[in-house]
């Protein structure tokens, strides 16, 4: 049984995942805020509470993974850093094996957990890539079936290769990176540039990720090629992903991936006219993520798993 | 010892490699064209010359690898096709265990071959990223010491990434693809774009890969300018590798490649602006090939020991 926590902005999630990926019982207590040992706390209350809920005995646990939106010290078990919590060098690993004994705990990036979550409960079981559409485009690298981390641990930026050259300011400081057009972030750019195009957008509306979905839905035509223009922009980088890797599956996950079959099936269809792969070779399945928020919890769980 | 064959459209080249990669003898013979007998017995012959000229015994090679620039059945041991070449199906492996005995004879992807040939030349031992300019942009990707094939054997199409939306036609079918740009051809395209701009080009010089670097080495500005121009393609799509990869090391190849720090320098001032990577992370080292054309002899050689 291993114990896998989801650190958010919102809140943290700990959750008891066994061997396959399945979630015993999960816990999420309010993320507190610059703070490190009230951080710590609440981390051992959702810990402790998911524990309890699960029915399990503390010495069935054999490891414990975090994922962390920020940057982490794996050799160490520290989380450096994460975005709007305001923490800073919390020894989480030091923490833990106090309250649980010498098991391994181990500390990774948010969207590593992810992906390694949807690969533990994908088909796939080799080469494996997930991709995120959120404020940005993350992502995940599975090969031979382990989580690809690169020389320095910092591989799998897919949001940050150039679609278009001299394109949308990115906030890596290049520009025209695929997150500028593929995340939820570049839609609500897309359509605000188009908005005089949508005749049932009224003026005053404010434009989200569903605004063209929405107005899509409902018939209007101008609303469905924006929406579609988005869609383009993310097959594009799909298909970089299939030149590239050839994995056997590909997960796209993300609020937006609620839209199901509106979003994959012309994504699906892009990849299949576009992607370089001769006729005769079998191309990636390409599905949206089915077990959306619980990816967190189960990847960073089976970290240990994965690493053995 | 090993032996390894490199078929080109003007040449087979057959090498006698050691396990270290160093080439002991080798040996060209030219490509008979749509002939599949002529080109088997081409291969023997110049397998046979190299072996006499490195003095050894057959019994003393380990395994055979082959270089084919096209398509191959890995697990067959087949030459599909090769560009250019007019063959079809052969049959290398039977062939060649006919002539040599029952020892492993292997056959890879040209431009694998030439990213491991690179690798095994290389300082990196882990993960590398071999780049190659040419006509198009080919590629070769190795992972944990092994070369990355992909589920169905065909990735590492690493010019087919788009960095143009909407961009130059790629033979692909894509448009705005890496190698549209940062290719040979791509540059004698931007070169040909901007003609009248050059003042130093008289106007019935025909344009190559060479003109901008020559006329930029006498002075003129604007060759200089769009000189550059192409050398920062190439670098947006390096620094796309970095993203996703983070290897340790990334070599650039292909016949520009004797332009050496005049290319290599500004690419790593990009980089080093450009990659998303915290300071305090290691980036790759960026390098221009030093073994040139013999890598992809070198490479085949080794397919065996990389597979073990």
């Amino acid at each position: 049984m291993y114990i896998g926590i989801d650190i958010g902005g919102m809140s943290i999630k700990a959750g008891v995942v066994n061997e396959n990926g399945d979630i015993l019982a999960k816990y999420a207590v309010p993320t507190p805020k610059n703070d490190n040992e009230a951080f710590l706390n609440a981390m051992l209350e959702g810990i402790n509470k998911a524990i309890e809920e699960a029915g399990i005995q503390k010495t069935e646990i054999k490891a414990i993974g975090i994922g962390n939106p920020g940057v982490v010290d794996r050799d160490r078990g520290i989380l450096l850093e994460a975005t709007n919590i305001g923490f800073s060098d919390i020894s989480a690993r030091e923490f833990l094996q106090k309250e649980f004994g010498d098991i391994p705990v181990l500390v990774e990036n948010d969207a590593n957990c992810a992906a390694l979550g949807e690969f533990y409960k994908a088909e796939s079981t080799k080469n494996f890539i997930f991709i995120t559409l959120g404020t940005g485009v993350g992502g995940g690298i599975i090969i031979n079936g382990r989580l690809y981390l690169g020389t320095n641990g910092a591989a799998g930026e897919l949001g940050h290769i150039v679609t278009h050259t001299n394109g949308r300011q990115c906030g890596c400081g290049r520009k025209g990176c695929w997150e500028t057009y593929a995340s939820v972030t570049g839609l609500i750019e897309t359509t605000k540039e188009h908005r005089d195009e949508i005749k049932t957008l009224s003026p005053d509306e404010e434009i989200s990720g569903r605004t063209v979905f929405e107005l899509a839905r409902k018939g209007d035509k101008d609303a469905e090629r924006i929406r579609d223009m988005w869609i383009e922009e993310i097959a594009i980088g799909v298909v970089d992903m299939v030149n590239i890797f050839q994995p056997d599956q590909i997960i796209i996950g993300g609020a937006i991936s609620k839209e199901g079959d509106t979003i994959l099936l012309p994504i699906i269809d892009y990849v299949n006219k576009n992607a370089f792969c001769s006729e005769r070779l079998t191309k990636p399945k390409i599905e949206i993520s089915k077990i959306g928020g619980d990816a967190g919890i189960i990847g960073a769980a089976l970290i240990y798993k994965n690493s053995l």
